[in-house]
């Protein structure tokens, strides 16, 4: 598996894992503890938006696996990601095109999660994200991905225009989701693709889309601006999956 | 607007507002108050797994339109549901055959906020729920909704199955999502049509698929079970949209 929850226990070990950078996806936290290092605990978790629950003992012990919580119990997963040659490979080994999806800073891990599950069903052969700003494997996006994320491999890299760049000698053709392109059912889809997903509220940013060959829009008939990213990435998606099989 | 959010405040306001069955979205309490009233507070929240933030008095102030809020701050909404003919009309007045999402229990907001957005984009002319059990329209479904839900009229319903009867005398035919179903390229989903989606975990229940008049499935790859609700609700939805063009 690719993928573990581990819990961290105890107040120097989840305060060290805070001031290390570890995400923690969750936090418990006794009820009605209120003394010097739970109360550093708190401001840390809420400098990192983390999710907080006041527990009994009895809960607390039933989650500990060390049997020494001291009131506290983090939750915290690690993610083995897979390298861009790895996502080639997978494409190789199954005799198919790549198809590819690079996420352009997804920042909700529910977004990010079900992408992944997306990528997964459409059958590509892995995800890329960027290092930066966007949203990491966390416990969420796990759960969201409804075990994708032990399947599909998600590869993270530092600039996604160069990860496009080195991508398109090994004869990958970009698309990316914009509503002022083309509408997607006259885009030509099929052959080895990246589909590029734009961030929530900002879409694909400039660099990145200068990088795309095509640009597709999802034809949209109503009064507001956008499609949730994951329902775009998964309608974009399945254009792929239309143009391949016809 | 059809959706409007407001505050509830004062302990006893709040307390009577959870005993009354009203959906609480979010609860704000003075952090370090532990008397009965805000204990039995807590308790109700708990319960109903409202979201509750613990915060600064000076927070409470600010968000008090009252200026008594006692500790307490209760956030809810109230929507004015429409009628199944409010969604028939819409599609006259636009002068296009008639097309309506209908979920069979979708439970997670964010999955009905997500699905309302794109009925908006697909140019559906509404959304039909049902009464018991999946999940009402609240600040969570009218922030992930994006602003359709004060554009597409959302009717709430008894029975859907008989609903779908109902709308079959109008001249509607009805198409559910499954991954047993004909592959939903090769499903004529042109004319007067109602799109069903089933629940998260369970899909279409079978008394209202047997009341459909195809089953469209997704086309699937992957290693895993199925798309995300309100994906899947994307990607059919499209489809629907790509025939109605073409």
């Amino acid at each position: 598996m690719r993928y573990q929850e581990f819990t961290i226990e105890g107040r120097n070990a989840v305060i060290e894992a805070f001031r290390s950078g570890k995400t923690i996806d969750k936090l418990f936290i006794l009820d009605g503890c209120q003394d010097g290092p739970i109360m550093t605990i708190k401001r840390e978790a809420k400098k990192q938006d983390t999710l907080v629950k006041f527990v009994t003992k009895e809960r607390l012990d039933q989650l500990s696996e060390t049997g020494k919580h001291q009131g506290v119990i983090a939750q915290a997963a690690a993610y083995e990601y897979a390298q861009v040659e790895d996502i080639l490979e997978n494409a190789r080994q199954k005799g198919e095109a790549p198809f590819i999806f690079l996420l352009d800073n997804i920042e909700d891990p529910h977004n990010l999660g079900a992408i992944i599950r997306t990528a997964n069903l459409a059958g590509a052969h892995g995800v890329i994200i960027p290092k930066n700003r966007a949203a990491g494997l966390t416990a969420t996006v796990a759960k969201t991905s409804a075990g994708a994320l032990n399947y599909t491999p998600v590869a993270k890299v530092t600039n996604i225009g160069k990860t496009i760049e080195d991508l398109k000698k090994e004869g990958l053709w970009f698309v990316c989701g914009d509503m002022n392109g083309e509408v997607m059912y006259r885009v030509n889809l099929t052959g080895p693709i990246g589909l590029v997903i734009g961030n929530e509220g900002e879409g694909v940013s400039r660099l990145v889309k200068e990088k795309c060959d095509f640009t597709a829009a999802i034809p949209m008939k109503g009064d507001i601006d956008s499609l949730n990213a994951s329902v775009a990435a998964g309608v974009l998606a399945f254009e792929i999956v239309r143009q391949r099989m016809a």
